[in-house]
């Protein structure tokens, strides 16, 4: 069996399981769009790195199901409320809760979803469960504070390049890292490993964004799934932007600086910004800041025994560097 | 010392306590906010329940001082979202963080709330912490679903008194419970006395919202703290108007339907609702059932072992009868 159908086998269990949480449970008005947000299309990137984590210590994946499933739903949460904060019209191909229903609903939505991934999270038979639950609790609150972050840099004008990094290591970094921690844990591994786990989820959080920030930069409307150059559009204070500014000089400089103190700018600079990105080197540095945290990620699990599951994890590694939406 | 100055000292613990969860924090933004919510004005009826409930079974209140502090925690962040919901401008006399800050902001502190709740919850140190977090968690998803009845309540024009009833004991009886329960759990009660503080709970917190109904019809805004006669003007679908338009007949009939039709009244007919519930009976009906719902809870008291603890309880319960706030 490959890697990709491998894949798709673990990613098939989450998804089962994600249309079993809600099941029999009223009022509709709260849980039918539960149901439509839990059961949407999704990459599960997160309860499939907690089940190979649990594996690759040697543990056994479906006792890492309930944690997993945890995971996705406290990501999906998060999903909801940012797109009411970011007021996002779609999610995933489809309209987010709030555009579908309202944002009362949205709100009530995520504050429900948090409740359930609990209640899923503590049907975990693990006599670590403490730890368990401390580590996904201070997962959601380095997300809401990286959030937090996220808010305070759209109105800001000098945001930093390492205040960004802080900023998406808790928004993204966090609840990749709890996810891996929390499937070494159950997987009975010992500290060293628990660890490497942590640092090699950390890793991949901070690569998948910086490559988020990369694609919208290079990737075309049909791979991307969704509109490219939405961050020069917006003026998001990106790895890509930030670097930029740093290294810009005359014209270029007063381009970047106007996008960032106009929070944003017309979609007929976003050709003439990504051309400064090319022409200073950004996309090399990008790419290779991707890299390096992958091979930094890689370099932790070689600090695990070997096994199937850790070849998946290395396997899933490397395709962060192929991924194109 | 009396029940009242014994009371106090409770609340003073739990008011240092919440003072002191978001010492150090960053960032601001989010924790300006948080501070400003838990550090204002609060009953903190919850947690003091949690702390008796907790020496009622022989533990000791320091035990529980952190649940407790969950407890209230958890039922903040309900407020946050609720008032975002409600569209309210003020909260125990202070703007709402939506109105002081913004609805974003105040998504964003409730769900770091919820967070730091579970953060807050898990210093307890006790053998039964995965209990204490189940009864919790359950607390927040029948909060969320008792949430979203109301919200379908406010849309629909044939909600019967049962309905209302199962409501209620989810949006308010379900944490009031849990604090409760959580109490009795860390002081190390057995399962029968852990039952009967739950069951006092779920009593006390039923007698406190149809209470909270009939002072919207018979308090002052002098004595009531915020203006009487909203719950008329909302059409909401209290204790007191399902009964009433389940005895009324005739010209009170159709007042009262039209109340519910149209989703509420102009303030010139508070006064002719006020009447029909004075001369069919439903002031004394509701009265009664607070009554009732006490006596209730005093019974459960009873099945505890006999302690100042359980005297303050009883003496709790029964001040509920005199509240006017």
């Amino acid at each position: 069996m490959n890697f990709s159908t491998q894949y798709n086998k673990y990613k098939n269990i989450i998804d089962k399981r994600l249309s079993q949480v809600t099941i029999y449970r009223k009022p509709n008005s709260v849980y039918f769009p539960i149901k439509y947000i839990l059961e949407g299309t999704g990459k599960r990137i997160r309860p499939v790195i907690t089940m190979l984590a649990c594996e690759s210590v040697c543990g056994k994946n479906n006792k890492s199901i309930f944690a997993a499933t945890a995971v996705e739903m406290l990501h999906t949460f998060t999903l909801v409320h940012d797109d009411v904060m970011d007021n996002s019209s779609t999610r995933r191909g489809r309209k987010t809760v709030h555009k579908k229903w309202d944002v009362n609903t949205a709100i009530l939505v995520g504050d429900e979803i948090i409740a359930l991934s609990y209640k899923e999270l503590l049907k975990t038979s693990s006599k670590n469960i403490e730890s368990i639950l401390k580590v996904f609790t201070n997962g959601i609150v380095k997300v809401c504070e990286g959030q937090a972050l996220d808010k305070e840099f759209e109105l800001r004008k000098n945001v930093i390049l390492p205040e960004y990094i802080k900023m998406i290591d808790m928004k993204t970094g966090s609840m990749v890292s709890s996810a891996a921690e929390i499937g070494g844990i159950i997987g009975g591994g010992n500290s060293k490993e628990i660890l490497a786990l942590r640092k090699f989820g950390e890793s991949i959080g901070r690569a998948f964004q910086i490559q988020d920030d990369l694609l919208d930069a290079i990737s075309t409307k049909k791979t991307f799934g969704k509109e490219v150059g939405n961050d020069i559009i917006s003026g998001k204070k990106t790895f890509l932007l930030l670097h930029a500014i740093k290294k810009a000089k005359g014209k270029d400089y007063q381009l970047l600086k106007s996008v960032i103190n106009k929070n944003g700018t017309s979609g007929k600079n976003i050709n003439k910004v990504k051309e400064i990105y090319k022409r200073l080197g950004i996309i090399e540095i990008a790419l290779k800041a991707v890299k390096n945290e992958i091979s930094i990620a890689c370099r932790h699990l070689n600090k695990l025994p070997a096994s199937k599951s850790r070849e998946m994890l290395f396997w899933f590694a490397s395709t962060l560097l192929q991924r194109k939406f």
